[in-house]
């Protein structure tokens, strides 16, 4: 059977300030009404449902992924799998985890690895050249799918064809990897994209779950050493403490690098689908609808006469006025105004903030959480509100605050609140208050989200002051994570 | 004695959206510490002390004219005095209306009538020129400073000096005007910057408050009528029914048109004190400290290699990548991004917003009213999240709605609260609710200023749903205002 594992860790900071280190561009929609993860899923519903879909993503963004999965159609039918690593170790293991999960439920299983956060514009011709290497892999090859290059583009990797493949039940043109190679100067990627046999490495494999992994047994014995344990650990409830105690001791390779670059059983299959990785802005606003001038402008701008620009407002109104090839991207938080010519400096500026410790490098305005949302909406000195939205039979921990006082506001929804050895049942326009010292919990027992104004008043007012009792997430023995 | 008549009315539109037409730039602080206001009273203080410094505004901007001056040092001994109108009627009729108060408390007072949003650079030689100038205004001569222009300005209109004027007491260079004439075209400026015979009309004037009542009985009759009607009425408490009766009636027209242009009795100033009437950005930018590369950037603004920039930031951080020759103006609720030779260009945006009724055109986010401010923090569907702060001593009116009850949290200070027929003195950390229709108030009795959040839940938020008992801002009459 055909399997999906769909690689969704990582950072973002290319496409700041929309993106944020904890908030990539897997769960942004940047073109059209579904986030980039979404789209991964969808575009593959014809050939693997979401039964056989596997998306592996770190722990912190686990309910992100899952929220995202939730409102998918065909979803309630049976779940997605969501494979947690406590922190990122690059592609290898990754690809690795998934692969030993996979190959408990199916022994035979193929798996088609696809990275969350890329573009594809011919869908059909992507999925057919899926399927059509589905037997190719079965034969024990390993399947990438060489993007055919249009650019002498130097942001990416390159896989070099060798001799036409011959093997069996492949109905398109295939052939041999005669090597990978790393990204070239402009002037050898341009003789690369004019010699016909180069192709752009775009992260799409496939293969038998048993066969890449006796492949790391033979090139990355530590890693395969790693993984056995962890698939033994699977069937017992100690799985998760396994992998975290694993985990860290993982070196962090790319699957290309750690097992691919040697191994002599590789296929490309050239693709080409209308690829991108959208890497960067001017990626965004290539692939977007453009106005008469080039412009791709958000619909609160007042434009006069700007040219080949891309003004992106989340909800402010911008007054733009003679922009030439300007990005300028809006948010609640930050703000980013470049030059097109320069969007990768966009990363620069991301390590720069990172550095001095920025929240805005790291944090969206609004923070997912697994029971829901909250948005900070003003912070004084001894004073800070937040909008908070929970999740339908979504529930908060039952918590303390030392340093701080809560005032709850309800403006939508039902809340059923303990406060100390009170429970109340709240609707909009009702309140509580919550004395500092005092235990309490919000949950929703409704069936439409339940979303509070709360005021808290104290001296200190960070996320660190909570002591947890009890979650439904798990996160009662950590003091130091916000409710 | 001198005294000054600061002409603070009128809208702003080319500062937007720092600016808005309901808080135009004289109330910012664009350049230093204190606003446009606040400097072009403290520039004159060392000749006019704040007891005979009259401020001409409009009714909706008295409280903020008054917020300001109140901070100024020496306004505790003697404040301003602060004359409103009850609609702008251009600067005739401003400077009337102060030309019949100055009389009846000195018969024989000088005015030197200055624009309360200018800058001027050189403060000493400014003074020195208005004290100099004041004995030929006590000869019943009409002085203008005009301004040596340093480039052929399209966007001003120019004075035109005739034979030089020997009249006593004046120590400075000194000219009868020839004529007054309208913005040239570039071509017919260069050639008066070049004949050295031509200055700015900036609209800086000295006279007698009885010369220039004089001059408007000659040229503007039906002005000098209703001016004596508003001076009969001084003494009795009537005063300002009359002005609201009058001003209506009035022709907008300007002294320039109205009256300068026709007397013979101009003479023209010559003025080299780096005046600027700070028409658009580029000025701004121009007299603001730069960098090497000719940016003025806010502290908040992570710069790559821009040119020739102005980045204000407001409060969010602007990440600015190789921008050249760009203007972007960062505020809570509006954003201007625009090529530096097209500053000229955002009035015309400003009145595209305000013809499509968008409330960014006219109203900062936070609001000023008579009692203090409040500032929308985020507004649902069916409710609406607001900061207010409470001057010290000062009270809301007494007030119910009809569609929404309230939610009030102190977070700072000591708020008097009305809520139906209860009095609650509640401070920090402390709460009230106020209920659909109940009648009710708040108030500062405290030294500091009262902070408070609210929340309003209801089917309709609208500021108009507000029914007044009693204002101590004479407000309570009208039922369409807000709070």
């Amino acid at each position: 059977m055909l399997h999906a594992v769909i690689l969704a860790g990582g950072g973002g900071t290319r496409l700041w300030p929309l993106s944020r280190t904890q908030y990539p561009k897997q769960f942004l929609s940047l073109l059209g009404e579904h986030t980039l993860l979404q789209q991964t899923v969808l575009r593959l519903s014809e050939a693997v449902p979401p039964q056989r879909v596997w998306i592996v993503t770190g722990k912190d963004q686990q309910h992100v992924v899952q929220s995202q999965l939730s409102t998918l159609p065909g979803m309630d039918q049976g779940p997605a799998q969501v494979l947690t690593e406590p922190m990122g170790r690059n592609t290898a293991a990754a690809i690795g985890l998934a692969a030993v999960h996979l190959q408990r439920v199916d022994p035979e299983a193929v798996m088609v690895v696809l990275p969350a956060d890329h573009w594809i514009e011919r869908k059909a011709a992507f999925v057919s050249l899926v399927q059509s290497s589905v037997g190719v892999a079965e034969q024990g090859m390993f399947v990438t799918l060489g993007i055919v290059p249009n650019r002498p583009e130097t942001g990416y990797g390159y896989i070099k064809r060798g001799e036409p493949f011959s093997g069996t039940q492949l109905m398109s043109e295939a052939y041999h990897v005669e090597r990978f190679v790393e990204k070239p100067s402009f002037h050898t990627a341009q003789e690369y994209v004019a010699s016909g046999k180069y192709y752009w490495n775009a992260g799409i494999f496939l293969w038998r779950a048993s066969a890449i992994l006796q492949e790391i047994a033979t090139y990355m014995p530590a890693l395969h050493e790693g993984l056995m344990e962890i698939a033994h650990s699977l069937a017992s409830d100690k799985a998760d403490e396994v992998v975290a105690a694993i985990y860290p001791r993982l070196d962090p390779v790319s699957i290309d690098y750690g097992v691919l670059e040697k191994s002599s059983r590789i296929v490309v299959v050239p693709a080409d689908i209308g690829w991108s990785d959208l890497g960067e802005w001017t990626a965004i606003h290539r692939l977007s609808p453009q106005d008469a001038r080039g412009n791709t402008l958000s619909s609160n701008v007042f434009d006069l006469e700007s040219e080949n620009s891309f003004v992106y407002s989340s909800r402010r109104p911008i007054a733009a006025i003679g922009l030439k090839n300007l990005v300028v991207v809006d948010t609640e938080d930050a703000l980013l105004v470049c030059d097109r010519d320069r969007v990768q400096e966009v990363k620069t500026v991301v390590q720069q903030l990172q550095t001095q410790g920025a929240e805005v490098a790291h944090t969206p305005r609004t923070v997912q959480r697994p029971w829901g949302t909250y948005t900070v909406l003003e912070e004084g000195a001894q004073f800070k509100v937040k909008r908070i939205v929970v999740f339908p039979g979504a529930s908060l921990s039952l918590q303390l605050h030392h340093h701080r006082s809560e005032h709850w506001v309800i403006v939508r929804g039902i809340a059923q609140v303990t406060n100390g050895d009170q429970e109340l049942l709240l609707q909009a326009n009702q309140s509580t208050y919550i004395p500092m010292e005092a235990k309490h919990r919000l949950a929703n027992p409704g069936t439409e989200p339940l979303e509070i104004i709360e005021v808290q008043t104290g001296s200190y007012l960070g996320e660190d002051d909570i002591v947890r009792f009890a979650d439904l997430y798990g996160r009662a023995s950590s003091a130091a994570k916000a409710a």
